[in-house]
């Protein structure tokens, strides 16, 4: 026991009928509020019981009725999930049952957890950091084997390392910087200046390194965005129907955000790709379709890779030149499609954008596995799957990570320019501020707040 | 250890996200499956550790890679859920990890098992008998808390003691009858007939109360089926969304297995009622409606309450009469709808046929409460939550048991009518199969597979 938190519970198992359910009760009282619902043959108050037991018995009522055969699992703290008092009820599986024991042991003065909040506590009584705790939920909600383990190896502090090695050397360079600047007499800033933008230069190329490959570890966590653009009749539609049917049985289709934006996963070789089928991009007076080209090019903004489709069997139009300067900057693929009618597109004219072109015909299947290959080899090629590498994914930790770099770019001109050292200072600080929010030594409770307020119940 | 099977392997959370998914492993390589599996900073082999324990460590692949954090609850047999070696691996409730956790554990020999597998093996082994086997399965599909505590009295073997004490009576009567028919010289018959008439008597007579209230179990288990009907336009439809609407919250519709019956459950203080929506039962040359029609009457054979809706607002027409006749036998109600327009029709030629008759109006909501409290009378009168009873819920003990009643009712006659006591013999044998049938001490092979068939996976 190691917390004056209230006791809370939750049912810890997914909705539905199954074998088996899970309620967990954690805190002070995780104990005695077993000792009232728990019968078994052995009459010891749980608490006194082995740690890290399993013991069989019934949920009873107050008047001694039966409510369910089960199995608790006594684990105490500090070491428990939560790091508190831990009492896990294993009953069958059945939505009534679970909800008759969570409403018994919620009658005994114990209150329903938050969503995350167990994690929370892991986090607050410094059993794992923040950068650990969103690891949970990274697991959780893994697309991929690749996802499961880039976030095992988070929740195992390969990150949180990372991370407190640039923190420890930071402070160690705030610190001479400031004996510097308290003792100017000593001549120190000749002989530790050139040594610190030294060791600064290497850890802010060390972070911009893990920025470089921070896109493949979003893509390991989130799966690879596909955004499919085009003009009207191009076969933007065609393509992405032709692309899920090739894996129509592990197809999950998710209904977009908007009408004119569908969503739909596939599956290559285990690889997650999200396919995004968009409204065309084209000038218009009408209001509601700008709304749509507008959400269009948001979806552009943040796809992995964007496929243009463009309808092979004819000459490069000047709508279709404008499309192609708009996304010259892009992550993208020209598709000429309808290669079963005729090929009247000048390839080269194509090329000449700086883009791959795929020639394929969506109606007969032709070249979809090209398409596909070219997919797989993409993504493996930007570092899928690379084994033992850090690799930043939560968007949280890249951009914090992205302004820590920023500061220390700063303090290392400050320190290369010769200006104020007490300027420099203020940058270290700032990166060492920066990159403390990832595994939460300083970061603010309302963030901290809204980062557990995202996981799911029971977690 | 105590069974030569195969090791079985299944998932028994259901699926979904949340904080804890659940692989049970069973049989006699559990323990050396884990081991390979299974990482902790203890080297000792999982079947040489504490039984009944909870172990921390990691699930990890055969090249180090770490899969997931996890936690091992080791169930030594014959005191296991399926009486072998048990091991549960406590995984992070995500999709991916529990199934690549999964395949690493099929992948050393383990054979997944099929619905209901852990439980045969419980039946198989001697744990439990069959009658405790599929009230596993009713505790899971329970919908109401007396559903649950009736399931739990017969998986803690409530029905089965019951039936055993029946079982051993009857072995008696047989063992003692056979005397009789070998030694004749003996003039047993004139002393043992009319003690194991008696004896005999009083067990059919517990057996017919048990049939009694049968009905009462099964809505235990199932829900109170209550179906409505009537002509078009009475409002039956209205009548539906008016229950519906009170009671919005915890509704939850299933499209109906016909295009013309509509399904809804409503949870009245805890009770679930099953609403069903029928086709109106009228004469007709149309085809299609001729099955819609006779569907309607197979609902009304499976209804616990009829609600018959008429249209209050007008006098009886002959059509009505009809169905008044037609359904005159079974629980049915009338209600005269449309209370808020006029209230033409004369209650007591209704009451006439014997049927309870409410007024109300389906599109005002008045006199739904009135409804809703009949209900709730008619199905607490019927004994609901009888707490100590030992309630017949599942339709294959009924039918074992109205069986074994016939045969008990034929063994009378033929003692009470001084007929060859062979017969006898044959018929009190007849009865002891069936009910051993309950408990499944003799029940056939198929028979058994069949039923756990329809458990969920992972059970």
């Amino acid at each position: 026991m190691c917390s004056t938190n209230e006791t809370i519970a939750a049912i810890v198992t997914p909705p539905g009928e199954s074998g088996v359910g899970i309620i967990r009760i954690s805190g002070d009282q995780a104990f005695s509020v077993g000792d009232v619902l728990f019968r078994s043959a052995s009459a010891v108050p749980l608490a006194q019981r082995r740690d890290k037991s399993v013991q069989y018995g019934h949920i009873t009522e107050r008047n001694g009725a039966v409510i369910d055969e089960v199995l608790v699992l006594i684990m105490k703290g500090p070491h428990s999930y939560t790091a508190e008092d831990v009492l896990e009820i294993q009953c069958h599986g059945g939505i009534k049952v679970i909800q008759k024991i969570l409403t018994l042991v919620l009658e005994q003065g114990v209150r329903l957890a938050r969503p995350g909040e167990f994690t929370e506590r892991a986090f607050v009584n410094g059993r794992i950091d923040l950068a650990q705790a969103e690891a949970v939920m990274d697991i959780i909600q893994a697309k991929s084997e690749a996802g499961v383990t880039r976030a095992v190896r988070q929740l195992e502090g390969k990150l949180s390392e990372v991370v407190n090695d640039m923190l420890q050397n930071l402070t160690t360079f705030i610190t001479r910087l400031e004996v510097t600047v308290d003792y100017p007499e000593e001549d120190l800033e000749e002989i530790e200046v050139p040594d610190i933008a030294g060791s600064l230069q290497e850890m802010r190329d060390a972070l911009e390194n893990m920025l470089g490959r921070a896109r493949t570890g979003k893509m390991i966590r989130d799966g690879i965005t596909v955004v499919i653009n085009g003009l009207p009749n191009a076969g933007k539609s065609s393509l992405l129907n032709r692309l899920l049917e090739e894996d129509k049985a592990i197809v999950t289709e998710v209904p977009g955000t908007t009408r004119d934006v569908i969503e739909a996963w596939i599956t290559l070789s285990g690889i997650p790709f999200c396919l995004v089928d968009t409204a065309g991009i084209r000038k218009t007076d009408d209001k509601v379709e700008r709304i749509g080209v507008a959400k269009a090019r948001s979806y552009m903004d943040t796809a992995d890779i964007i496929l243009l489709v463009l309808d092979g069997s004819h000459r490069l139009q000047e709508e279709e030149k404008a499309l192609l300067q708009e996304i010259k900057d892009k992550p993208a693929w020209v598709i000429l499609n309808k290669s079963d009618v005729s090929s009247r597109m000048d390839k080269k004219e194509i090329e000449a954008y700086g883009f791959p072109v795929l020639s394929l015909s969506a109606r007969t299947g032709k070249g979809i596995e090209g398409l596909q290959k070219a997919l797989l080899q993409y993504v493996l090629s930007s570092g899928w799957n690379t084994g033992a590498d850090v690799l930043l994914a939560n968007v949280r930790h890249i951009e914090a990570a992205r302004q820590a770099k920023a500061a220390m770019d700063r303090a290392l001109h400050t320190l290369q320019a010769g200006l104020p050292i007490d300027l420099a200072i203020i940058d270290i600080r700032e990166a060492w501020e920066m990159l403390g929010d990832i595994t939460g030594q300083h970061v603010r409770a309302d963030i901290v707040k809204e980062i557990f307020s995202r996981f799911c119940l029971g977690k």
